[in-house]
This record gives C-alpha cells, sequence and structure tokens, in this order.
C-alpha cells in the first residue's frame, strides 16, 4: 500500500483524515495545496511528508512559467519556503526540498526542461529510497525484537507514515514476517488518534495480532510486566540523541527506562539533524485547540475552554536504548554513532548515482 | 452544587454522562437501579458512588416489604450485594453500605419503620460528613499548594466525584479561595474524558484558571518545568500507600517523580483500606471497549478492534509525596501515618454520635 505518489503530473496521496472509515485518494497539481495537505495532515509523518515535499519540489518546476534556469531557481526557492513552512517539527521536509533544490541548481543542468525532468525523477528516487531504507531499518530492528515479544507502540509509523513499509512499523512488519509470534499494544495516540485510526487499520490489514489501549493504560501495562519492548519514530533527532516525536512519547520513554524495558526509536537518517545539539533547540509545533475539544464535529469539553495543544514532546536521548536506522542502530553514546551513521548514508546516497 | 440527594422518598443524581452539554436530574425510587446507576457511570468517583451506595441501603429499606426486623435485615443484606457488585474498584462503596448495614443490625432497632428512619438518617449523615470531609481535606492540602502554583490534576475529583466540593479539587478550590493564584493544568482523561467534560466544566463555573491538555502532553509540561505540583483523588488506598486511581495516573506519577514534582493522591480516610497489604491485592475493574473505539456515537477505530480498556491502575507509594485525608497529611512511611489517621478518623465519627 503506497501513501504517496506522482500520477499523470499530479501528486496522489491517501486521505488519511477519513481512515478507517473510507480509504479516498487525492490529486493534487498544486504545490501549494501539497503544503496544505500537509499541514491539514491529509498526509502526515515525517518520511511522508518529506516524500511530499519533494513531489512538491518537482509539481513547482513543472508548474513554473519561467522560460530560464534563473527564473525556475526563483520559483523553486519560493516554493521551498512555502513547502518548509507546511509543518516545523519534522526535519525531513526540508530534508527532502533541499536535496530537490540541490539538484535544480546542479551546474550541469541548464535548460528549464532538463531541471523540471532532474527533479521529477529526485522526487521519484526520495520515494524509491525512503521503501528501500524501511525495509532495511525493518532488518536491523528485527534483530532487537524477541520471539513472542509483546511490543508497545506509539502513534502511526507504518506504510501511512512514509511512503510504504513504515519505520517503527516496519520493525514490526519485519518481526511478524520473520515468525516471531509478536503481539503489539496500539495506543490511540490523543489527539488525532492515529494509533486508533491508522495503526490499528494497519496492523490488522496485515493480520498482525494487536490489541488496542487509551494512551493512559501504557503505564500500567508496563508496570505490571506485559511490555517486552516500546517503539516509535520520531520526527527530527538531535546530535545528542534527544529525539522529537508524536506528543506522549516522553512518557512512555520515562516509564519504559523505568521498568527496565527496551525502547527504541526507529527513523530514517534522514530524520537526524546534527546541525541541532540537543532537542531543546528543536521547535514544538502548537496546533489548533478544536483537536482536543472536538472529535469528528462532536463537541467533548466545554464550549470556550482553554486548550494548550503540542503536537510533538522531546525525549532526552538518556530514555532511549538505542535509534534504529537504515545503516544499523546507534547506541550510546549517541554523538558519536549517530555521526557515524548519518555519514554511511550521505555516503551510500552518492555511491548510487 | 450538590451531586447527590434524597428528595420525597427518592435518590435524585446529576446524570454525568450528559456533561457538559446538558445537566440533567435522574430520580431512582429502586435500589437496583441506583445499582445500575453506578455501574453506568451516571453518577462516578469514589465518595460519591460512596454516598450512593448508602443512599441505596436507605432505598431498599423503603422498598422491602418485610413485616419485621429479621426479614428486614435479609433484604437489606441483599441489597448489600447488588450495590457492592456495581462497581468493584473503589472501597467506598462496599464501605459506606457496610456502615449502613451495621446500623440497620444495632440491637436497639427492633422495629422495621426504626430502622427504616435510622438508615435514611445514616445516609443523610454519609453525605453530610463527605462534604465537611472534603472541607477539612482542602483546607490541609492547601497548605502544601505554593503560592502560583502550576497544578496538573487527572481525571475529576470535584463537587461531582463527592457529594459536593471535592477531593484533589477541593484542594484546587481552597487554594484558590484563599487568593494563591493558582492555575490547573486539566487532563482530559481519556477514555471517558472526566477531564475535559467535568473537571473543565467546573473549573469554568467557579472561575478557576485552568487548560485543558490531551492525557499525552502532560509529561511535556512536566519536563519543561511548567507543573509545580501534581494532583489526583483514588479509587483505594492499600496499608503500605499504593493508591488504585484512573487508569494513567500510574504514568503521571512516574513522570512527576523523574522530574522532582511533589505528587499527592487527596482521599477521605474512607477510601483507605488497611485490610489490603499493597496495590497488587486491588481488583482492576475492566470495561467494556466501546469506551476507547466510540465517542457519542462515533467510531474512531476500526470496526472488530480488539481493545484492553482497564478502569484503573495501581500507582506504587514510592511515587507519592503524601496522601492527604481530612485527618491530615500521611508522609512515608505510609503503613504507619495512614493507620494513624484512619484511627483518628474512625475516632471522630463516634464523638459525633
Amino acid at each position: 500500500m503506497r501513501t504517496i505518489w506522482w500520477e499523470s503530473g499530479m501528486v496522489k496521496m491517501i486521505d488519511q483524515r477519513l481512515l478507517p472509515g473510507r480509504l479516498e485518494i487525492v490529486a493534487y497539481d498544486d504545490y501549494r495545496d501539497v503544503a496544505r495537505a500537509i499541514t491539514d495532515m491529509v498526509i502526515r509523518g515525517a518520511p511522508a511528508i518529506g516524500a511530499a515535499g519533494a513531489y512538491g519540489m518537482a509539481l513547482a518546476a513543472r508548474q513554473s512559467s519561467a522560460q530560464d534556469r534563473d527564473g525556475l531557481l526563483r520559483d523553486l526557492r519560493q516554493a521551498k519556503e512555502v513547502l518548509d513552512a507546511a509543518r516545523p517539527t519534522a526535519v525531513n521536509l526540508s530534508w527532502a526540498t533541499t536535496r530537490l533544490l540541490k539538484v535544480a541548481e546542479r551546474p550541469d543542468l541548464t535548460d528549464v526542461e532538463a531541471i523540471r525532468s532532474a527533479l521529477l525523477a529526485e522526487a521519484e528516487r526520495v520515494a524509491e529510497e525512503d521503501i528501500a531504507i524501511n525495509k532495511r531499518m525493518g532488518a536491523y530492528g528485527a534483530e532487537v525484537i524477541p520471539h513472542g515479544a509483546r511490543i508497545l507502540h506509539h502513534c502511526n509509523t507504518g506504510s501511512l507514515a512514509t511512503v510504504d513499509y513504515g519505520t517503527a512499523l516496519g520493525v514490526i512488519r519485519a518481526a511478524h514476517e520473520q515468525g516471531k509470534q509478536i503481539h503489539v499494544w496500539v495506543d490511540e495516540t490523543r489527539p488525532r488518534l492515529q494509533g486508533a485510526r491508522l495503526t490499528a487499520w494497519e496492523l490488522m490489514r496485515d493480520g498482525i495480532p494487536m490489541t488496542l489501549i487509551a494512551d493512559n493504560a501504557a503505564g500500567h501495562l508496563m508496570r505490571t510486566g506485559q511490555v517486552d519492548v516500546v517503539l516509535f519514530g520520531a520526527d527530527r533527532v538531535a546530535a545528542n540523541g534527544d529525539v522529537a516525536n508524536k506528543i506522549g512519547t516522553y512518557k512512555l520513554a520515562v516509564c519504559a527506562k523505568e521498568n527496565g524495558i527496551p525502547c527504541y526509536a526507529v527513523v530514517p537518517t534522514s530524520t537526524i539533524d546534527l546541525s541541532l545539539p540537543d532537542g531543546d533547540h528543536i521547535p514544538i509545533e502548537e496546533r489548533v485547540p478544536e483537536e482536543v475539544t472536538m472529535i469528528d464535529g462532536v463537541r467533548i469539553a466545554p464550549e470556550g475552554v482553554r486548550v494548550y495543544n503540542p503536537a510533538f514532546d522531546i525525549t532526552p536521548y538518556r530514555y532511549l536504548t538505542g535509534i534504529i536506522t537504515e545503516e544499523g542502530i546507534a547506541y550510546p553514546p549517541f554523538r558519536e554513532s549517530l555521526r557515524r551513521l548519518k555519514e554511511a548514508a550521505e555516503a551510500r546516497i552518492w555511491s548510487d548515482r
């Protein structure tokens, strides 16, 4: 199941806001609509919005009426700004748009049509690489999943959060494919319920044994010995190993450590941002109050109530057992291990070209 | 605002399932309906269901067609069984029905009408005492709330969880009445949203500054230094100080300790159950999957999904700074301090008679 792709000059994606009730595909021929789709969470998940950013740049190149290289680059830089501003926390978005812009700026590409073609090819490469990267992460991650493991999983990190397969859910898929007899505790992930709506749907489709819980039940399961490993994705990893991920991750990681339960973030190396020394430098997106006060148009809190709705939190590195990537698993001290894996990933991309 | 009372031979209570949208009163003339109202959470909160149990016994005495003391006691013992089975975790229910049954068994009461009158009087005493107890808890508790405190509160522990005023919310009310300029972070408390629906409503009515958050945001607030004290109620406290409270309490208490934030349970001594050595002996109620998969008739998870829905969790005593009661604050070692406060409470009740 692919979340986002290019077809007939348009970017197509699953409208994730309608799941699990309806599976609908939306199509965009304007990069500004792609940016809006990211903001409105038609598509979400750090690697998936990375791919959306890449396709958005390819779309912007196609839309541009520029007749020369300089004009097109100007339009692309403007499109990059619009796309990057769609959501602030996940670094994959600007990682992907930067990668596309660098292609556009290649000195050997002088013709606007050549740039347009190169950008579409690069966007397709970003998407294809994401799937390959997820499969590699799955293979590395499955090694630390014991047979019969009861895995606690937060938010959605599956096919829907990526181009296909998934990060933490990719590890779960790989462990399941290896016949490890796992069981997944899926927390619902308030306020947007990505666990209840998306992860439960993906796991049920794949026949992977799972049970849905309220976020509040996770601590009880850990304390009573019913969780063997905690897995989640991340939207940005700082140089010291601090991770920004969906709100609620921090509480899970603290309780995991308190109960001696291994706890891993699963991310492509594109999520690692070595330019930030630690998690306190990662911008935390605050979203609208209605995500908390309304569910599908049903009001669940008094009219006029004041709300604070941060979309992410920071989990300091000391709560993590390891960070699983497509180049292997980073263990403490993360400052060194993350840099090594990031360099390995950058070397791999160059050698592939 | 009183949650439950006796009027014209009936038990009346606010139907809490309709709040904050509608404020409706229901009336019962059959103790079995009172038991059902407790199970269905028309009324909830440990002290409130204690009062409901007491009024239910008074109703059972009124309903009984027994002509003699023995017949009436037989009917009352049967009613006690039905009421006690309504919900398993909160000890206040059986604490109240036991107290009422003891009155009925008093050797000086031989006439069935005298027993009926004595039971109604005792039920009224349980309810009145609950209000007085909450005010005393509020006064003790307010002493540990600093000026300007930012308080994190779980579930509903207010007027609606008691007969009036509240336990943890009583402490908040008292601190507010003392002009302490407090602010309350109200977590929504999935799955039944008592925080979003009830606590937000109570605090807004009283003009106490508050902000609603998803449960998942609590850890982020604690880690970033925005919480000065954590307060919640409890449904049962074991002899060693372990507390059973609304699911999610454990994660809060662990994160509070991790961040050096004082964390208190606020309970009447009737919630302390010295007959149980520790929290692992407290029965944990599991409720229906629909509490997690449906919100006001709206489905938020795939059809047929498997759900685990424990209503409470156990917070081991080591995460608690203290346990606030109407006889003072118990500090570690709790085994001694709780016994002392429980004895003081029992002495007080006897001397009042």
